[in-house]
């Protein structure tokens, strides 16, 4: 991870000396945030607005592999996958805590790296680390994050809230992450072969960038305020689409119809979907990761967002009845399933 | 852990079935207490108070053996020493989030069972289990739990603010939890030599309850209210009466003198401390985990607290030129070492 010649042994510090190392140019940037690092909890005021709190674990061979994941990237990333659910919520994020546990085949310079790029994602959303706990692991790398946010009580948004006939929006474009992911496997394979030669990773930033440094949509709540809509129900886009669309039907309990030809997607992910023999629907449907945003707004709000190149209709709810169901180009009616449509993730199966 | 006839696989449930199925049972106790888990975010409610947030991970094979400690304890015991951290800064514990990296050698039955001890700790202390996180882990089990409670500004205790001259007080007793974990690791030693030799526990439930079970001291703060006492500072002894005690310290910018014959030892952890050449004192010290609350007053309140069977009065805040000292029973004068007086820890070395 680093040269050897740079090298500090996570030891030299101690626990309380790498928390004091990693945390020293903190400077609080919310009004809220009344005491951060360094007493028995961090201390945060909220006046009259609701809080909302989440909290997601990232496990080394689980949900990264530093083999194409840098450090760097891993701590922006697992700050923006938190935040995103905070934004799901139309809330603002303004605090979180960071929890490490690390083995010390790690130095001290790698775990600066992971705290470089948590650093980078709390500037970029103004969110104060306000606490964590370092401890040794005997094996991976586990990192958990809990993010607290603000939100105006009459401004939150929920899952179960859909009404029926409310169209179905999402945000950005779907797929990419994971045909970013399935490039980088590709690449691991190659190196692993025959480590001399150089990964072929050209002209592909924009689906690498996907997969390795997602951004929470932030500026999605913004777009809908001033556009005066609030969503009746609300998701951020981890697992696919599918599995998203599948929470939102179950917890306000109604149906759906998602159309194919509606579901947007980037051209780059299009083609190298296609390189890999896969379906670039399926990517959107069961990827994952793609971390955008995924809404219901009443139908007298369609004229308000209709043709915002930050948004697509892709459908709308239905009476429970009805399934959840998506209406391929072709027509057909094929239910949605949470497990993510293993069985047609290769197209010539 | 569970008998393989009444065995669930993690595999059978899937992630989402697994906390639904471990989550189905909440009641939401708390006014402050919005929404649980189920979205995005939990979303809470604080009017005019200020919220700490405190965070604990927990790693298999470093903060615990599964060899002697029964999952149900460890749920437990996570919460516990989350919460104390609540209580210490006279802040009322509210809400817990509960992440698990679990690898497949768990079944269902032994997550219902960790799920148990979490469930029951929060019941104890009447906190709301709103949210988490769980995942597949590579090899061991990893918990990381953040808590989060209510207090009114003006009854915040921080670290950073005892006086010169302020008293050092302590709840209970020290250094129990720690020959508790002597006496286990002993035990594991003869049954890994001899699986036949029954564990010789008997009669030694107070230190291994201390070890096994702690208490987060719920109770201090009110006592200290009915007292009429609002400590100068607080920290929870989860490192050892030392470690702590130099936290405060460093943080309020002085010194300290504690007195050795003061430490209040319960005589069944003077016993074993002696059955293992351990000097109990040393045991207070470095040991850790007794999870009590160590706090600072202001010398006018020394009346109010004289005599009271649930706290003791070990020293006095210094000037930090003094520096933070040990004044033993013969008299001698030794500094505070943060790294647990290991050369000290075998008396007859």
């Amino acid at each position: 991870m680093t040269e050897n010649s740079g090298r500090t042994e996570l030891g030299e510090l101690g626990e309380f000396g790498i928390i004091k190392h990693l945390t020293k140019n903190i400077v609080l940037k919310n009004d809220s945030s009344i005491l951060g690092v360094g007493d028995d909890c961090a201390v945060i005021e909220y006046k009259n607005k609701q809080t909302v709190v989440t909290t997601d674990m990232l496990v080394e061979g689980v949900h990264f592999d530093l083999m194409y994941m840098p450090l760097k990237h891993l701590g922006y990333k697992s700050v923006m996958v938190n935040l995103s659910d905070v934004y799901a919520m139309n809330a603002v994020p303004k605090q979180i805590t960071v929890s490490i546990a690390i083995s010390n085949r790690f130095s001290v310079e790698a775990l600066e790296e992971l705290y470089e790029g948590i650093y980078l994602a709390c500037n970029k959303c103004t969110v104060d680390l306000v606490g964590g706990d370092t401890t040794s692991s005997t094996s991976g790398l586990v990192l958990s994050i809990t993010a607290i946010g603000e939100v105006e009580a009459s401004e939150l948004v929920r899952r179960d809230t859909a009404k029926e006939s409310d169209l179905v929006v999402v945000s950005g474009d779907l797929g990419g992450a994971y045909v970013g992911l399935q490039l980088l496997e590709r690449e691991k394979e190659v190196f692993k072969t025959n480590p001399k030669i150089q990964p072929d990773l050209e002209g592909h930033d924009y689906i690498l960038e996907r997969q390795l440094k997602p951004e929470a949509r932030m500026d999605v709540p913004v777009l809908l305020k001033k556009l005066e809509i609030k969503p009746t129900s609300m998701i951020d886009v981890s697992d696919g689409l599918s599995s998203e669309m599948l929470h939102l039907c179950e917890s306000s309990k109604l149906g759906c119809s998602l159309y194919e030809e509606k579901i947007p997607l980037d051209p780059t992910t299009i083609n190298m979907a296609r390189e890999f023999n896969l379906d670039p629907t399926v990517c959107a449907l069961s990827g994952g990761e793609d971390y955008e945003l995924l809404f219901t707004i009443d139908l007298k709000d369609y004229d308000k967002i209709k043709g915002n190149p930050n948004f697509t209709v892709i459908g709308h709810m239905t009476a429970k009845s009805a399934g959840a169901n998506l209406i391929a180009r072709n027509g057909a009616l094929y239910p949605l399933t949470a497990q993510g449509w293993d069985s047609l993730l290769k197209k010539d199966e």
